[in-house]
């Protein structure tokens, strides 16, 4: 089928309103390799998001985030909500292409049509995976993902800012995250909206359980959202406690959606992430130019050689790279 | 004492490499609080820089990073080297101005004139705590700190770049360390050029050395500057292994030394450097813009309201904001 370049924008984003899956798949794509097309597309279809219910899982590798957010797409296909994933892991068997086989239960989901799993590896470019998912969680919310169900890694320091696209935080933990919990109790990392303590049926679940909830009663009063961070314990390689955590994170949505925290939410997300695209671009074209530019390479000899500090190499770069 | 505006820049940073600790005590806070005068003094001291050896601790919080500093800095100064710790670690000891007392073996060192230790919170601005540590990092090499510890925390993705500027990379562990260590193995940590399994009197230490080694195993082909990552059993808090430390970090640096990897280190670490100045930069101008100017207010309603995408608006407030 030939189309025109223009017609054809139109109709990409067209068929991906309408659910067609491999318009969704083509639309990531673009979006992916920052191609021509992809802002024209995002513009065109970004009017038509914000109804999709985003839950963003961090948490350890191994921890078993993959098979939650599997066990939990089962659930919702159940309750008939059309239901949208995207693994920023590059840990996670979603990465590696897997067909995950039985015990994962997810190889089914590859098939269902209200299904669509799409994961993405490292791109390098500083925020430029941010950036990238963002933007395929916009696509999958306009595409009629009901349920967007995002996986990143995450252990300490919450520098990756792809969480933040997410209505609802969850921390999967396992018997084993002295690491995490740690950093929980440090105040490295942010307390969740809810944790999950995965794999249950291991003898330590309990410890861990108890440790959870004393770092929780530390800073319970700091929370301003007067929202109790449940604790679940999970199995969910077998389904258990699943549905628990289902009516869980229900129960935070209207939480929030009842307070007007959700609002809130989602306009501070969206002001950080119009920061997080400017200061992304602005980088972008900065390395092209030091990496393109000899007068620019030259700049960077004189730092090395200590005769430039790099603060004032920095400004000179500002100033002279082309829409720096 | 009174002094003239200019000339104070000119004794500050003279004070400061003659070893005035009170200079360098002033001079970091000029550069954390981001004074007026704080780029000029940079600016005169840079060049006065790059003697110093800076290792870089990073590992999850409780692994016990600051007491193994603090051992480390003990060997040094008995071997007569003067030795500089800066801590951006929140859920550091040093960061909590904690009188460290007898069993962590510090207290002595802040009394020493030839150790200065100081801490960073964060700041809060993305990119400033990096910033702020960087330009730190200068100030103790340039004030005569022949050994320079910077303690970070980390578990899992190392996006702080901060340990970016060190040339030697050390992770600490403990056993429990497990996120960790799924962390190296999923790829998702990189790997560091020194593991330290601390607290080595743990009965589960040996698990945890070869579920390291066995990760090392793993991606030792991919290594290229042939260095093989020694693991080091430690119990800093009294005095065990550190010696042995002390000699595979020495090792560290004469490989780096002699294959010109220093160099080629220190260069990509500067330019990473100089790239997160502008872009930090970049960012605090375009964060006010967008607080202080109304219409720029109105370009996040826009988007909140899903009437321009975040993308064009990122564009917009590049091209409206000054200096963006």
């Amino acid at each position: 089928m030939i189309e025109a370049a223009g017609q054809e924008q139109s109709t990409l984003a067209e068929r991906l309103r309408a659910g067609d899956r491999r318009a969704l798949a083509r639309a990531i794509t673009l979006v992916e390799n920052r191609a021509q097309g992809a802002p024209a597309l995002l513009r065109e279809l970004y009017p038509h998001t914000g109804a999709a219910a985003i839950y963003g899982f961090t948490g350890p590798p191994g921890a078993g985030k993959s098979t939650l957010i599997g066990a939990l797409t089962k659930v919702r296909r159940e309750a008939g909500r059309s239901v949208g994933v995207l693994s920023v892991d590059p840990s996670s068997p979603f990465t590696h292409g897997a067909v995950l086989g039985d015990r994962i239960r997810l190889s089914e989901h590859f098939l269902d049509p209200g299904v669509f799993i799409r994961s993405m590896a490292n791109r390098g470019a500083l925020g430029g995976l941010s950036e990238a998912a963002l933007e395929t969680t916009l696509l999958l919310d306009a595409a009629g993902c009901q349920e967007i169900f995002l996986e990143t890694v995450g252990v300490g320091q919450a520098e990756i800012d792809i969480i933040d696209h997410a209505d609802t935080v969850i921390l999967v933990l396992m018997p084993g995250s002295g690491d995490s919990v740690q950093a929980l109790k440090a105040g490295v990392m942010e307390i969740p909206d809810l944790i999950v303590v995965n794999k249950a049926d291991h003898p330590l679940t309990d410890t861990l359980v108890r440790e959870i909830r004393g770092v929780l009663a530390l800073g319970s009063e700091q929370r301003e959202d007067e929202w109790r961070v449940p604790i679940v314990k999970t199995v969910a390689a077998e389904g258990v406690g699943v549905q628990e955590l289902q009516e869980l994170l229900a129960a935070h949505r209207e939480h929030i959606i009842e307070r007007g925290l959700l609002e809130q939410r989602r306009r501070r997300n969206l002001r950080n992430e119009i920061l997080a695209l400017a200061a992304a671009r602005i980088r972008r074209r900065l390395e092209a130019s030091l990496a393109e530019r000899a007068d620019l390479g030259e700049l960077l000899d004189a730092v090395v050689e200590r005769r430039i500090d790099p603060a004032c190499a920095a400004a000179q770069l500002l100033d002279e790279a082309p829409g720096g």
